[in-house]
């Protein structure tokens, strides 16, 4: 990545720069008018959907970093490597699950900028389960991504010079990984100003969370696996807001967060987003109907992932890890099915955490806080951060997937709102 | 690290190689007639004494990398890049333990030269203790050098982005780990070429360590956290070959295998060490005497290791895992008293690793293998192997050093030959 090279784009400079690049005239069309709308309502980039003015079908995504946090401007600087590491996820994710993520057609590291497949007939996963949507084929998708991207970027997978060569690409996504430990792992569980505040909500995290030591310690040692466990290369922020979804299709996107991290990360968050807007659908127009899909959904999401993981497994070569002729069949099979066993856990610690940070720091779900009624807002908090701590407490308890199912069910038997 | 700038020193090229360099030409003297003694017994690398014709205290040891295997020659390539991990290594080690290591006065990544203290005075730890030759200060230099240097290089000390800066001068090491992945984690525990032999070690190696399930797992899962638990900037070669030692004085040398893993690695391979050498002394002159006195070293080596670490941990500012304001000073306490314990626990599964490759791999430690009585040397390393196995089996039983003390000495009570 370097300075000279690099320029901001806008909606005049768009056309030019797109002009040079023979992939993209190839989708929007030679010399074509060109559409350009700006549709980024994240907080990072700038996002521009641009299209064939007389074909709309003939779209991409423009989609380029500038070095400071754009919803605040200039005056809060953050680095645009974060488009780098983007830029090689989603490469890396382009060869290994082509099916699940937009197709790129162009990436530039020095311009921050990366150009890919419009997903004009798919929303984003929250927004589609905060109304009730009931999309088939989410939680298989979901699975199957996060097996074959873990599994295949893993030290069970890779050889170990290949492997420290693919880690040594992701190492410096720094500033990006520091924003996780302090805003999932640290700030929420103490006093801090950066936190969100509803004051019921409040008052039950100083009671129950701020002063409860075990499960204090507990975030502390899933943060210590976050910073210094490099299982794989994590999506890392894979909750419901980053995958686009209709009736036929998932994609997973916004993969700036992209490092090396445990297994159980990703798997978590998924997890936990999915009872974040169970939780909501105590109020929510979903209702029980809609909350019994959710819940459904967690199952599948495990059930896929655990057995295309252990299929790749079973088919792998030699890896960092195991050679052939270390184990005996029998076992390779004891040490799969203890560290399926174990990922199990991790990731119901990492669906802990995830709940409690969505719930008291800065960056909360819309699920939750667009709902107006603070005091029904408060109860459906208090109800998530209750959750969070069982499965922090019960989560080495686990043996299958419907063990912490069991949990679940029992938790939403007793009244949240 | 460039080719070009690179070429290999020899008697003839090193004083007009030295000469360009001030603060060797200081270290020697001005325009001095040079005496140059080649003095690498190692197996990696060219290593020379120079000093001052007519002032042999007036001295340097020049160390530089080929890239290939110096012990087999050209047909072996092996990266020299492993130097540049050296240097880096050693450099930091300056700063933080400047009494514990070699002067560096001179130091070239290009030309993968290492030019530094000249320790005359000093012998390798293992061939003193070999000799049963007591050193007063050596325990607790080891326990202090682990201390500082695993303690300030870790997520406990450092910020989240100074930290994966030093990473990333450091994840490629990859050769290097390679060797230690295979050779200390794999290779011993099945059949396999590169294995030393010995029939009768051999046949009790194959009824009792590569049929032994639980124990094939529990290296695994050392293994695991050697391949992908970057606590801390490891020396990851730390025996008793790579110690100087005199009455006085203790000097940790050759940290070519530095990069970042688990905490407990350097402690266990330290203690394995001591162990090996006691075990030795059955058939060995130090006899009975000399075993207590290794034996003892043990707490030594820990309690000093500890009491330092948390020394430096309690006068932590904030770092990348803790922050002022998320524990209290209970919490801190529990949560650093739980650390420890399992600190303790994974050294003395490192230990147990490291006792079995050194009796069943390629590498074995001199106060064993140089025993000429095929007999006796086996009975040696069955007693090594079962010790490994006992440590390993018991590890999460420890409470405190004492208890590992009190298995070893339980050990050690019955017959060794």
């Amino acid at each position: 990545m370097t300075e000279e090279n690099y320029r901001v784009l806008d909606r005049d400079s768009l056309p030019d720069y797109l002009a040079g690049i023979p992939a993209v005239v190839e989708v929007l069309g030679e010399g074509a008018d060109l559409e350009i709308l700006e549709i980024g309502d994240g907080n990072l980039n700038f996002v521009y959907r641009v299209n064939n003015a007389s074909d709309a079908n003939r779209s991409v995504i423009v989609k380029q970093a500038v070095p400071y946090l754009r919803m605040v401007g200039e005056e809060w600087p953050l680095s645009r490597d974060r488009m780098t590491y983007e830029i090689r996820a989603l490469t890396l994710y382009n060869e290994v699950v082509p099916d699940l993520v937009p197709t790129i057609f162009h990436a530039d590291e020095d311009m921050s900028v990366l150009i890919m497949q419009c997903l004009s007939d798919h929303i984003i996963l929250r927004l589609g389960m905060i109304d009730g949507v009931v999309y088939p084929k989410v939680a298989t998708d979901i699975g199957n991504f996060m097996a074959d991207t873990l599994f295949k970027t893993s030290h069970w997978s890779m050889g170990s010079l290949e492997r420290r060569e693919l880690m040594d690409r992701f190492t410096m996504n720094a500033e990006l990984c520091k924003l996780t430990e302090e805003f999932i792992f640290t700030f929420p569980y103490m006093e801090h100003d950066s936190n969100y505040s509803n004051p019921a909500t409040d008052a039950w995290a100083k009671e129950h969370v701020h002063t409860d030591t075990q499960y204090k310690l507990d975030v502390l040692a899933f943060k210590d696996l976050f910073v210094s466990k490099p299982d794989a290369l994590l999506h890392a922020d894979l909750h419901s807001g980053s995958l686009m979804v209709n009736q036929d299709e998932s994609y997973v996107i916004d993969m700036e967060f992209a490092y090396f991290g445990p297994f159980g990360f990703d798997v978590g968050k998924v997890i936990s987003n999915f009872l974040l807007c169970c939780t909501s659908h105590f109020h929510r127009a979903g209702g029980a109907e809609y909350r019994e899909w959710l819940l459904e959904q967690i199952p599948v999401i495990w059930n896929t992932f655990e057995s295309r993981f252990l299929e790749l497994w079973k088919a792998a070569d030699d890896s960092a890890m195991l050679i052939d002729g270390l184990l005996t069949a029998d076992e390779a099979e004891r040490l799969r099915q203890e560290f399926m066993t174990n990922l199990l856990r991790e990731s119901a610690g990492f669906a802990a955490c995830s709940m409690a940070r969505r719930t008291l720091g800065i960056a909360g779900v819309a699920d939750v806080r667009d709902i107006e009624d603070l005091d029904v807002r408060s109860k459906l908090e208090i109800a998530n951060l209750k959750l969070s701590k069982r499965l922090m407490a019960e989560r080495n308890t686990l043996s299958s997937i419907d063990d912490m199912l069991a949990i679940i069910r029992d938790f939403y038997s007793s009244p949240v709102l």
